[in-house]
């Protein structure tokens, strides 16, 4: 069985909505949450700042795995996922890609779904 | 302005596949790729082996870009691409995540569309 590579580090993991293909956030994963990840069947990511990653233990917004793909280098892995509350992003986004390139500058494209101060406290995320 | 954060180092960017939603491939930019990108509306990536990278100069399988996105964090790229050629991976797949996780394996999904060894020299990929 081939695992990701994580000699070189840590691994990014893009998670896409499984159902509309949007692209919703990207992560990374070491061996640990690539593990939790696959044991478990919800997104655990790798946190450089707070250690492992369980999406949504905080914020409720967890991540069900769908499907697992992996590039051709293996490292690089890509998750399908149900997003739960509907936001992946901490600004309260649906994705964390929600500004648009225009002109020289970034256009805003939708609505946050809700407020972070209501659904985070002040010193995470 | 703001400009991607290439102050840690290299930033990834995505492609994407602008009418499917079909993730492509990852690869990475460095400011110079960024700004050819900008400047030519064709994917430019940043290779640590062969530098500067601009995507489907030897294959012809060059990427269109049609809209790009920002993270939260100004960290990551998303570009939602045209690919030319049909193909955005080198082993000849569309996507270079063209295996799934299957059990404690992988399944490869879907068929080469060329043969490598006729668009690339040997030395390059």
């Amino acid at each position: 069985m081939e695992s990701p590579d994580f000699s070189k580090g840590l691994v990014p993991a893009i998670a896409q909505d499984a159902e509309t293909g949007e692209v919703l956030m990207v992560a990374y994963m070491n061996d640990q949450a690539w593990e939790e990840t696959l044991r478990t069947g919800r997104a655990v990511y790798w946190s450089r700042r707070r250690g492992l990653w369980r999406k949504g233990e905080e914020s409720g917004n967890h991540q069900d795995v769908v499907e697992i793909r992996i590039d051709c280098d293996l490292d690089t892995i890509l998750l399908r996922v149900h997003q739960h509350g509907g936001a992946a992003c901490h600004t309260g986004f649906r994705s964390c890609f929600h500004r648009r390139r225009d002109g020289d500058g970034w256009q805003v494209v939708g609505e946050p779904l809700f407020d972070p101060a209501k659904v985070y406290g002040k010193e995470s995320r």
